[in-house]
């Protein structure tokens, strides 16, 4: 293993995309961490993500602003109620998916990549819990990874394979708790829920913290979320 | 035909792309013009869209913020000097290449596009003149065509198979300026120029400014573009 291996790592704030983290550095990555801030409507997701990227040995960290609230067409970015206990879920994709996200956000990993050379990107995308959401499956990945190796500078000159490590791909949540915590992460400082409390508690009934709930409960793992139900 | 196509347009203010617009509307689509606003070093490019765009009959026209200035890399986004007279192509990719440009700007193409369930995107990139840039090439277009019926709810669920229209492609930059004037382009009012004078006249000497003159020159058609060297 080279002494020093870079790489562009996607870090949201959240559960799966901490976990990530831990496991990149584990295997002796340097990450470039990149987070994107792309009109949420609270801002405890960036919070949270400052927060673990700086208890972490990183090289960089990058929030890139965006805004797709410009194209509406989700609940996490528009004025759509996000869903409460699977009530969003009716068809086979939830309206908390947000158009094209991954694929804006790896694009701007990529850009990022690019130019420090590094050709390693890391992205925390689950296809299993999150079966609905297009842009986490396996062969979408195998896809854009393909696209990345014709766009650019460095793949049409040979001088990188672009490769894009979604680690957690086929994971289950409570597998992602489990190999968390042995990697020692605190999840109490990490952030899923779609829908907060003013006051920065998570609601504990989106699908986000449902998820995360029982992701705690099968590992038999203490879920230390501070979740706004708990004190109403 | 249908009486209303609809389609999401990359539209930079430029020859190519301004080009492309008079032709989509030709042929009987009904545009979403996006221009992405990519921290650039003039805001002249940005004006040149938006006069354009008030010219022809469009649905809409959304200018989306982003900055790739954090990640630098590249002669239009960052430090380093724009080339006089070919002196940046040295190499095969010239130093204006702007990291994963095009595939930042598809990714948002394709995030509005979903949002307003269009299934066509269009976009100005051209191959022979610029056969430098790698996301400019057919093969490049092709996987990210790919990607995006991966990508997405509407490709996942059948709804809808994503094309990337790219018409300019195989085109020399004489056949695009003939194009536009039979379809009554001002190309006053476009804007190429990578590194204009103060007072937003184009420099007649970047790659942009050279592969312009060229093309009118070529075409036997008057170019109407303002030169800051003319008046020096």
């Amino acid at each position: 293993m080279p002494a020093s291996k870079r790489c562009v790592l996607l870090l949201s704030g959240g559960l799966d995309s901490t976990t990530l983290l831990a496991l990149a550095k584990r295997d002796g990555w340097t990450p470039y961490v990149l987070t994107m801030n792309y009109g949420q409507r609270h801002a405890y997701e960036i919070e949270a993500a400052r927060r673990i990227a700086s208890r972490y040995d990183v090289a960089d960290h990058v929030i890139a602003n965006i805004d797709l609230r410009a194209f509406g067409g989700s609940a996490l970015t528009g004025d759509i109620a996000v869903p409460k206990r699977g009530t969003g879920r009716a068809d086979s994709i939830p309206v908390t998916y947000v158009p094209a996200r991954n694929t804006v956000f790896l694009s701007f990993a990529l850009a990022w990549a690019e130019t420090l050379s590094v050709a390693d990107l890391f992205i925390g995308v689950n296809a299993l819990d999150y079966s609905g959401y297009p842009d986490c499956r396996p062969e979408y990945i195998r896809a854009f990874e393909t696209m990345a190796n014709l766009a650019t500078k460095a793949g049409v000159e040979g001088a990188a394979r672009y490769v894009i490590h979604a680690p957690l791909i086929e994971m289950s949540k409570r597998e992602i708790v489990e190999l968390g915590t042995t990697l020692g992460v605190d999840y109490s400082a990490t952030f899923s829920c779609y829908d907060p409390a003013p006051d920065g508690g998570a609601c504990g009934e989106c699908d986000a913290c449902l998820l995360r709930k029982k992701g705690f409960a099968e590992a038999g793992i203490h879920d230390p979320t501070r979740y706004a139900t708990q004190s109403a």
